[in-house]
């Protein structure tokens, strides 16, 4: 079950060069800055409400949202969606003919379990997250 | 001041080709489908936790969603922002230096106020919408 959006990713160039625009001009807090190596990325995790924005910074040009960037712009990425069993979730999804990135759940950020559906049937490119994992 | 992420837009060619994939392999309910006439668009509001992911889907081959999938292809469009007041919000925006592409709120579905930000600046097309105006 779906309980909440857990954050929203935007891909850019440079995390220091718009982040001001999301606390000063926006009024939002920045929580945190992580870097999650497996994705090559380095994560501004500003909180909104129960959710999250997420600033996503490739670390290496080789990376997932370097290559995005390189195809589509900077932008918004994916879409995050809180469940309460990641894997009853995937499951489903599977049994529905919707094809999953992720076979079976990987780390995320925070602790938590995460996996990507595959655009071609959402449309978007949605993140499943379940935390406390 | 955000209180929370109002919902996500995501373009799609299609409401009725993809709304199966959000109820049944998701699981999540969909509320209504709105048209809003000023902006070419039909719209499936799907709520999710204190927010909502809102399909997009051109009533327009001129319209902004159909001129988006033409340029982007189908995808997440804009993220919208709730603010307790939108004047302020935007005042303090343009105080900023932060461009908008609305000068003046405008009409926005089930009776909000909104008002876009350019993406130059944040990246990501962000909507601020107050609701119950």
């Amino acid at each position: 079950m779906i309980t909440r959006i857990n954050h929203i990713g935007i891909a850019v160039n440079s995390i220091s060069d718009v982040l001001k625009l999301y606390t000063e001009a926006l009024g939002l807090k920045l929580k945190d800055i992580e870097i999650v190596e497996e994705q090559k990325v380095r994560t501004a995790i500003i909180p909104v409400g129960e959710s999250k924005i997420e600033l996503l910074e490739s670390t290496d040009p080789e990376g997932v949202i370097a290559k995005f960037i390189e195809k589509k712009g900077e932008g918004l990425h994916h879409l995050a969606l809180e469940v309460d069993n990641i894997e009853a979730a995937m499951a489903n999804i599977e049994k529905q003919g919707v094809q999953l990135v992720d076979k079976k759940p990987r780390k995320g950020v925070e602790n938590t379990s995460i996996a990507f559906l595959h655009p071609k049937g959402t449309r978007a490119l949605i993140e499943l997250v379940e935390t406390g994992k």
